[in-house]
């Protein structure tokens, strides 16, 4: 959708220290992750995406003769450092786990191996696009799951977050499981369904509410879902609803798809009684639809509650992830080439899970074979190999007393980060916004049940290979005994 | 910023019911008003902003051959609707109240009067913008509040909601009183200032901090604030930085601004020490600039426990205003027009406050003329008069007995609801976005300090005119005698 050049995209100091490199004529080879430390909304995993913007927004960096005017203005670039910027392009490589994967903390979504001023200016966007995205999709999974496989329509595009954040962010719902969106741009530019009926605009414009339903019905004959909330749902919307259903049936043109929508008030109360006169009045495959304030905790209790809704419009708390409205993903680095190696960096803080893992590092995912479950995830750095004919021993990085040895023929293990960007040319096609969501049914179809729970949720283990423990380790009391050695 | 054509940012309902108006042969021009009901985050105002890009998308509104083959696609509109949206452009009439105004709930922001297809069409992408970008603004103001006056860099970009959050985020964080962003590409676009030195990443590129930090002063000599938190703030950071800022000062060269940021840790405590230190070494004009999780109530408590920073740099929790991600602003029917007459509309609720403000209507901003502060806000037909030279009687409109009479030469009335379009011609030109932040804080003075206290703060009272009053009343009997007799 983003048609204009997003190469100013950037935080600021990424170009005062990308001037600083270049005036010091370094432009090692670096090694960036990006990664999250906890997931959003208290879920047991997180759907990665956003993936594609990412790809389309490298292929097109470059700046224009208007952007180094611009920066030539602010008098803190010098005109070698501007020419090079008008020469820029991306040379790097980039790796990444696909759009619409379940994926957990410390992984690296994207991993970008590039010189080092390259790799910083990208920074700021690539996580502006991967923790918009990822949040959302995330979001959608749960709202989903909450509604047990019925339809779940994304509606927030008037309360999101601006544009964007309407229609990538409906994009990404679609990825988590909805099955359309209201959005017209959204649907339109990525081939997704566009879905609504009329708003309570529609009723309070005619000179009553059983005229607004039977025009209604008359221009949309195969898909008649009819708002029934505009005066008196119960008193009024319904019973209405149920006379033009009738006067459709007496014509003999019922709706191949038809029902209503409840848009406030208690919705399962309503549901419920509407239900019945709808079901009294023989239209027992009436669609009831529900939108208001709904999210996963609501839809989950209306569900408990044996509310006899069938179809779900989620708006305000799904695109802009209310509860949660950002995704932390981060952009450290672990390595910088010197004289053709890379040497591990690593990041300090007081909270040991907050340390980096240094080195140029994948992921290799562990299936039980039985299950086809995820039995863990392993982050190990790319020169290792494993042999899965072989017992593996998996152990929890912080807590270290916690292993498991998995027997060969019981364990299966396949890398997830993938190549994207090879030497500046993008090496991957990304598939369409439908084929990612079946995918990502796929990948959740790989968690158990238990970490797909919406309230404290199972974790999954992302541990590190023993050769990165020790790696990690190592760098961590070098530095130290540095630091009392100051 | 945003340079495609939004015509399709709209929701899929909008395009169903023009169809359903375009073939009932109804295009009676209508009243649409934008309005919230409930202030952001617990605040007693909020900063309405976003009218620029309304007014950019109001323009550039029309169908490109491509989006109507789309909507061809979708088998669900007819060729003579289809060829009417080929030819679709804006004719009505918008009024808005300027952006950068403190306004209340219940007031009218926008107001559409256009034939209904247009109105109707605009709804999903004047909501989406304005309630953004108000959101956003609305933070900012209560961020700045907290920081008395010091300067707050807005530095969310990476994990705004996509692009546009992140950009036309940032412009609304400005115009709320931050001093500048991060973000270049806002910057660029909006001329304001783009802000900010070096990352974690600078520091670990080097062999030690010490050489980070000369490398960055001797490129950067006008300004230079050094990031000290990347090994140990205190035992390393400070120390490293202050013996830079000595070989400064002995080389005479001690830089125009220059000074630290804390990035992590217990933000009083470390700023208390640095601020020691730093004071110690003679730099006692070296600021202190502090970012890490930061919000309006995080910085208030800081203040309040004397933490020694003097400008602040605050992310996430501005630019997704995440306590409160979304604002409510909602687009009503408020009257149809029938032989040249305004039929007033109104959209019951079983929520008093809900219920919906009939007819076309205006406000008036009622100051004490003593003071200058707001003393309420009166919403009133346009159709109505008013003579500061005679008493006012106004009242709350829920709780009637709270009634005040202003006194001539005691109160002034200001309308502040302004033409921006009529008969689809833009009348209006936006201020700069300096300009409005200026603006804006001439507003914010306007406010009863009580009104802007961050916990339960004073409301300002929006009353309707006897008027108004009455004419709801009247509708409201009449619709509820109506369904007495159903």
């Amino acid at each position: 959708m983003i048609k204009e050049n997003l190469t100013l995209l950037t935080d600021f100091y990424e170009l005062t220290m990308m001037q600083g490199y270049y005036k010091n004529n370094r432009n090692d080879r670096v090694v960036f992750d990006v990664f999250y430390r906890t997931n959003p909304s208290g879920s047991g995993y997180a759907i990665c995406a956003g993936l594609d913007l990412v790809i389309q927004y490298i292929k097109e960096l470059h700046f224009t003769y208007e952007d180094i005017s611009y920066l030539r203005s602010l008098n803190i670039f010098d005109e070698d450092f501007l020419d090079y910027l008008a020469g820029f392009h991306f040379t790097g490589d980039v790796y990444a786990i696909p759009e619409g994967t379940v994926v957990f903390p410390m992984e690296p979504l994207v991993k970008v191996i590039a010189p080092i001023m390259e790799a910083q200016l990208i920074e700021t966007a690539i996580l502006n696009i991967i923790n918009h995205q990822s949040l959302i999709a995330t979001k959608a999974s749960r709202v989903c799951y909450a509604a047990r496989g019925e339809a779940v329509m994304e509606f927030g595009l008037r309360r999101a977050q601006g544009p964007d954040a309407g229609t990538l962010g409906a994009r990404a719902a679609v990825i988590g499981g909805c099955v359309g969106t209201s959005n017209v741009l959204c649907a339109k530019e990525f081939g997704v369904p566009a879905l609504g009926t009329h708003a309570h605009s529609w009723i309070m414009s005619f000179e009553n509410e059983l005229t607004a339903f039977r025009t209604y019905a008359e221009l949309y004959p195969s898909n008649t879902t009819l708002l029934v909330d505009t005066y008196d749902t119960l008193r009024s919307g319904v019973p209405h609803a149920i006379q033009v259903f009738k006067e459709l049936r007496d014509a003999g043109k019922m709706p191949a798809k038809y029902g209503i929508r409840l848009d406030s008030g208690d919705l399962a109360y309503l549901s419920k009684k509407s239900r019945q006169m709808l079901d009294d009045a023989g239209f027992i495959d009436a669609g009831i639809c529900a939108s208001s304030d709904l999210d996963e905790y609501l839809i989950d209790s209306l569900k408990s509650q044996g509310a006899a809704i069938d179809s779900w419009g989620v708006g305000t708390n799904l695109i802009t992830s209310k509860d949660c409205p950002a995704f932390g993903g981060v952009y450290k680095l672990a390595a910088i080439e010197q004289n053709g190696t890379f040497i591990p960096k690593i990041k300090l803080s007081e909270n040991q899970w907050k340390i980096t893992n240094p080195g140029n590092k994948t992921i290799y995912r562990i299936y039980e074979t039985d299950t086809g479950k995820i039995k863990a995830d392993l982050i190990a750095l790319v020169e290792e190999t494993f042999d899965e004919s072989k017992p593996l021993l998996i152990f929890d990085p912080i807590s270290t007393w916690k292993k498991t040895t998995l027997k060969p023929g019981k364990y299966k293990m396949k890398e997830i980060l993938l190549p994207v960007f090879r030497n500046g040319t993008c090496v991957y096609e990304s598939p369409t916004v439908l084929e990612i969501k079946a995918y990502c049914q796929e990948q959740l179809a790989t968690l158990w049940d238990e970490t797909r729970r919406l309230i404290n949720p199972q974790e999954v283990y992302v541990d590190l290979s023993k050769v990165l423990f020790d790696l990690k380790n190592e760098i961590l009391d070098t530095v130290n005994s540095q630091k009392e050695s100051d």
